[in-house]
């Protein structure tokens, strides 16, 4: 298992794998630090499944011949470790991408992304695959929807839809297919035939669905 | 929510219930500090969802009229909580049963139990319904599938069977309906037509099932 971050959606999944089953956990000091300061993540035994640290810009081998490299993207701390001022955007190891690799075939992984960097543009130029952040269509979403208080921009995720959104700034960057993941149930790309969905489908980019698989 | 116990069982799904949702969270001390504990349940906000310490033996009222009475069973402290040193059995408010009643009927909800005590004969006797803890069908049962190296009786769980099981502890109470709840994926009761579910359900119990409603 390798983290991205320390929010609910991407560690919560531990407390299901407490079952005596052998693994790892990989992830940034930040995020090794979120859950250990949260003793119920202690079900899953560190003497079954070692924590290991790892650097951003640092890569590491896993089973079945994969090479993952780590990278900080634009991100926030979790939620759960807000104080009354939050600063969202930086890049820290708090919120991380990964480029996953083997023979000729790479992918990038990025669940969480608050900005699309041109740093970040070179990085993705000429992927096999992209699978990345598509928590909302329009940055706004939730609060119209009178469904939160909060923006895409606050929660420190880069909206698909706008000039400065992930659609418009992943484009033309030749890379083989972009895939948007970590979609919120507020987004209208997840109706099918929605004015939204046709929109980035016409844009080069597919919907991530449940048991989806990928072959490269 | 009315937590019983600490334990991931028990408290990770407050992790799904964090989408700007009102409800109150009731637990006794023990619990509420295991979860004040790990930050992550930082996520339920504190703002919109109380969190209410109840004493054993008292009663709250909750929506809808019913009334629930919280008293301690034997059991122990949740595992990410465990030291070097376990004590197995003690009643303290680590692990609490409910009486949930409304109007004439009344119903027990016990999902962790480490043994029959006489005072807990007495509690459920004459009960309409009784939701019991259902975790092993035999104390070594996971030992003998090379599946762990616990019994149920270092879990805090009595088993169903046997002459100190909850089948011969809660027969003759004239008790309504017994329901076994909190199975887990070793237990054989679990496969239709299994000798073990046979022995069960000629005892008088039934197994529970995901949806399942009851009405009193």
């Amino acid at each position: 298992v390798v983290l991205t971050n320390g929010d609910v959606d991407h560690v919560a999944g531990l407390l299901s794998l407490r079952e005596s089953q052998p693994f790892a956990i990989y992830g940034t000091r930040s995020v090794q630090r979120a859950i250990a300061e949260s003793p119920i993540f202690g079900v899953v035994s560190t003497n079954m499944v070692p924590r290991v640290t790892v650097e951003p810009g640092s890569t590491v081998s896993l089973p079945g011949g994969l090479a993952c490299e780590i990278f900080m993207v634009p991100g926030k701390v979790p939620l759960y470790q807000e104080g009354d001022e939050v600063e969202v955007g930086l890049e820290t190891d708090a919120t991380v991408g990964l480029r996953i690799s083997a023979g000729d075939a790479r992918c990038y992984y990025v669940p969480g992304c608050a900005s699309i960097t041109p740093a970040l543009r070179d990085r993705l130029r000429g992927a096999d695959l992209v699978l990345f952040d598509g928590t909302l269509f329009r940055d706004d979403e939730m609060i119209r929807e009178g469904l939160g208080s909060k923006t895409g921009r606050r929660m420190g995720h880069v909206s698909m839809s706008g000039p400065e959104g992930a659609m418009a700034g992943l484009d033309g960057l030749g890379i083989g297919r972009k895939v948007f993941i970590h979609i919120n149930n507020t987004n209208p790309v997840l109706i099918d035939g929605s004015p939204e969905r046709r929109q980035v489908e016409a844009a080069g980019w597919e919907i991530a669905h449940d048991g989806q698989e990928i072959a490269l």
